[in-house]
């Protein structure tokens, strides 16, 4: 059976409302990805049962149909509403994965526009808290799709939340990854953009993109009654409110400050920050630091107070984190999707972002693991060099790597581009498997009993849960009943089970109506903006969007 | 003899320095269009002679070779120091027209930034006066090229000179000719750019670019001695002194107003204003304007006079315009290398803009007026209701249309967006034939006896040449000794012959040492730039650019 073969007999069963012959079609165990095109929802059906569960509640009112191949993997279809593409792999003769994404609704297609100039901003129907790469790209899709929306932002400027960052901040995915919708960098882009130029770069797209973007405004407390929001928000010093239909939290999921308690805090006599509170090394040159953590941050941290002349720098390691260098996981890992020869060979930023997505999350981690296996015996003298330093590596509990880690909870890795090669070297100092026991006045004394002294100490230890936000702005309540976002129930570290198959609340309906959450990196910022502003404009159209499957509630943060 | 066999045997010609041979492939009035490959010069070869003529000149330092065809019409080439894209049009096995280009330069290739932050701007070795859309393309340009350029600009911010014009201003040019080098336009973008949206963009390409841009700063004297020159400023209200190598005249090809000495304007009790500083017409309501000039910009005053509630406007048409719909023009003019239609065809910018240089300007006459006699035939109740309101069009002196029209004069041509409609309807007022003889108090009488009530008279009477420019800032002697600059030697109005079939003076060296006028359209700002860029930069790298043929002046202004 070709794809052509599969793709019209699936057509050709959904279109009569087979159910079983559908689901037959499948490996008993095959995965069905849909982003919004079935289920109004982000969803991955795993198995024959689960499949065809979904399908038997959503197909009437889908009604797929136009199912036609491009490629021997991808095709286009249409549904009741919209037009979608999609991507098959077949394994001897049934799907293993299949993935059907929305990618416009009929009748509110973009369209070019027109001459005149922007009509001025109508009040939102959604209000977008948090106006950085997320939350802008978010809000380009909306203004392209004709949904009011306007984006509120505590800094004063479009991307000063990359400005105010330590000097030697810059992205350490490739610029190809990173692109913004509807306007890439150009094609003389750094590798990988320092800090500064993306802070401007956004900036100029809020401004090129006509965004109705607020700065200075900072969100106090949300309520959510009668079916819409009131939003209170104090934007240049004035209060304000606002009754958005919608509210989408992009605040970051590296956004809510995380720092475990210590004790003898009240006795230390030097500054203590958290790792997202440091602005650079300058100020402690001459000084002795300690930073905690160990994975990008961290790292990051110790190598510019190093480059700024601090007198000693201990990184406090306290569990395993993953190494890779930056040119093997560019040529191994981002290579094929993501590089100037994946462009030369015609990989688009959207077919690489759809390839990524056409991958089902229960099986990433099996097509990772060779290319972390190859990572350790090209990389072999840095992972010798780490050992010998004492620095405690692996390549995720299941040797699955930073992608896979980073959908399981956002941290723990380290690309490395400098400060690896410093802990080899002594030029950062280590302190591993320990934390932090207590503060003294000059010093720390650590859970092994010694004793170091600090003029600084940073907490690069991460970032809880956004629905802490949630609780911050809207209530308690509200953050239990969406619970935990982010992750995949991997039933590893920082990403409790069971597994959902699916990342936790993103960019999708949460069990709080009319609340969103979005953020990740560029590439899922870019990417997953799509298939958030499709749903938020199908209820700004009012159109039926009947959501198939909430999730669970399993954990509160 | 396939385009592949002839390109052959040029090349072997060539790289035997057989002069006779390879006029010989040309036919005996055949045309070769150089920019810089050969010549170090923008020049244009008319028949066999010329040819021979370049060649003997040339060859020996150029060493062309590596002559590749990549399709019928295009190929590589090499030279000694730089490579380059070729254009050819075979006709009866010999070459009708040969276009060759420089696009790099050996060892200065143009490279991906590095991910370091930008060093500090270094003291310029090219200033460029203006910071409109050409004087920031070329800074772009050099700054890619690593030659250290400012560009001085009298306004407050980049854009400032599409800001404070009229609010109807909008492109006429259709956005795929109007694309900045490296950062084109969103595929969204739309057709037609709004003046302020033009404005924001430039302000931010200058920002992205980053480019050392000086607004706020007016430059008042240049001197050249002893191989520079030194360059006078008032920048932010304190003055300054720059001693660039080479300095670049941007300050528009229609930048330089003029206006005929009209009697009786001590009495006019009204305002009186060049097309340029006509801000809208807002100011203007229940007023009576008269508008001197039947171009582009009186038919836009006109129609924003009008809109604004103006109690009577009228179009004094001195002499024939021209008048083409948007419609036609985009779809026989600019169609078939700028539209949608043509990028979905795989025509690149690059390629559109090469292939418009390809065609030398003595054959694009002939190549024109086909287009014209189908629009004058499709659009024929047009011209049926001009000619009713009594406008005196025509499609050029010789029926070639605008685009021949814009390289002879820059000017004499409206393109229909809804001003001719008005003049047909009577909405704006039409006095044709004749001009303004004096002001009185109130009014302004015309050549015909007749009289108009006037609170405002807008003259929208044209540009002078650019090297006035050169003549206020420099000396009357350097301006004399450049001489005009823009047109061919056409010998019709406002371009006096003789022909020397390139624009005069315009991205090439001209008769006052380091010395350099840049300009024109958006296109022309963008493709010429690249080969004004590469001659400075082959300047700041110390190569030898022999100079091939500088035109003798044969007009001061």
């Amino acid at each position: 059976m070709t794809p052509r073969d599969w793709l019209h007999k699936f057509g050709a069963a959904l279109e009569r409302g087979d159910l079983n012959a559908a689901a037959g079609l499948f490996e008993p165990g095959g995965f069905w990805r849909d982003l919004v095109a079935f289920t109004w929802n982000i969803r991955t059906c795993e198995g024959r049962a689960e499949i065809k569960a979904m399908l038997a509640a959503t197909l009437a009112a889908t009604r797929p149909s136009s199912f036609a191949a491009k490629t021997d993997e991808w095709f286009t279809f249409e549904t009741a509403l919209g037009r979608g593409i999609g991507h098959l792999r077949l394994r001897n003769k049934q799907a293993w994965t299949l993935l059907t994404t929305l990618q416009e609704l009929k009748g509110f297609e973009e369209r070019r526009e027109s001459n005149e100039a922007s009509p001025a901003a109508k009040a939102p129907f959604v209000l977008i808290v948090g106006g950085g790469q997320g939350g802008i790209a978010l809000a380009a899709r909306l203004k392209r799709l004709g949904v009011p929306a306007a984006v509120v932002e505590k800094n004063a400027r479009a991307g000063d939340s990359w400005r105010k960052r330590y000097a030697s901040l810059c992205l350490h995915d490739p610029v190809w990854y990173d692109h913004m919708p509807y306007l890439p960098f150009p094609d003389y882009w750094p590798v990988f953009t320092p800090k500064d130029r993306m802070g401007d770069w956004l900036e100029m797209y809020v401004k090129v993109m006509q965004l109705d973007y607020r700065a200075s405004t900072v969100c106090t407390r949300a309520t959510f009654q009668d079916g819409a929001w009131e939003v209170q928000l104090v934007s240049n010093g004035e209060p304000l409110t606002l009754r958005p239909k919608h509210l989408v939290l992009a605040t970051g999921m590296s956004g809510f400050p995380q720092m475990p308690k210590t004790a003898g805090l009240e006795n230390f006599a030097g500054t203590v920050l958290h790792s997202s509170k440091f602005e650079g090394g300058a100020a402690w040159k001459g000084k002795h630091a300690v930073v905690v953590g160990s994975g990008t941050s961290a790292h990051d941290i110790c190598q510019d107070l190093h480059a700024h002349g601090a007198a000693e720098v201990t990184m406090i390691q306290r569990a395993p984190s993953i190494v890779v260098r930056s040119e093997s996981l560019m040529e191994l890992a981002w290579g094929p999707l993501y590089s100037e020869q994946a462009v030369a060979r015609g990989i688009s930023t959207a077919i690489a972002d759809l390839t990524v997505a056409s991958v089902p999350f229960k099986v990433l981690p099996d097509l990772q693991k060779p290319i972390y296996a190859e990572i350790r015996k090209r990389d072999a003298d840095l992972y010798a060099g780490l050992e010998k330093a004492g620095f405690q590596y692996n390549f995720g509990e299941d040797g699955s790597g930073i992608h896979a880690l980073y959908l399981r909870r956002g941290a723990g890795y380290y690309i490395e581009t400098g400060a690896s090669q410093m802990i080899i070297d002594g030029r950062i100092k280590l302190k591993a498997g320990v934390s932090v026991d207590h503060f003294n006045q000059k010093s720390v004394s650590l859970t092994d009993g010694s004793v170091l002294a600090a003029d600084l100490v940073v907490f690069a230890t991460g970032y809880g849960s956004m629905n802490e936000w949630a609780r911050e702005l809207i209530s308690p309540e509200v953050a239990d009943k969406v619970g935990k976002v982010w992750g995949l129930g991997s039933d590893m570290k920082g990403d409790p089970g069971p597994w959902v198959g699916e990342l936790r609340n993103m960019w999708k309906p949460t069990r709080q109506e009319n609340l969103w959450f979005h953020g990740g990196n560029l590439m899922q910022s870019r990417h997953y903006s799509l298939y958030l502003a499709l749903q938020l404009k199908a209820r700004y159209e009012g159109m039926a969007t009947p959501v198939y499957y909430l999730e669970p509630v399993h954990h509160l943060s």
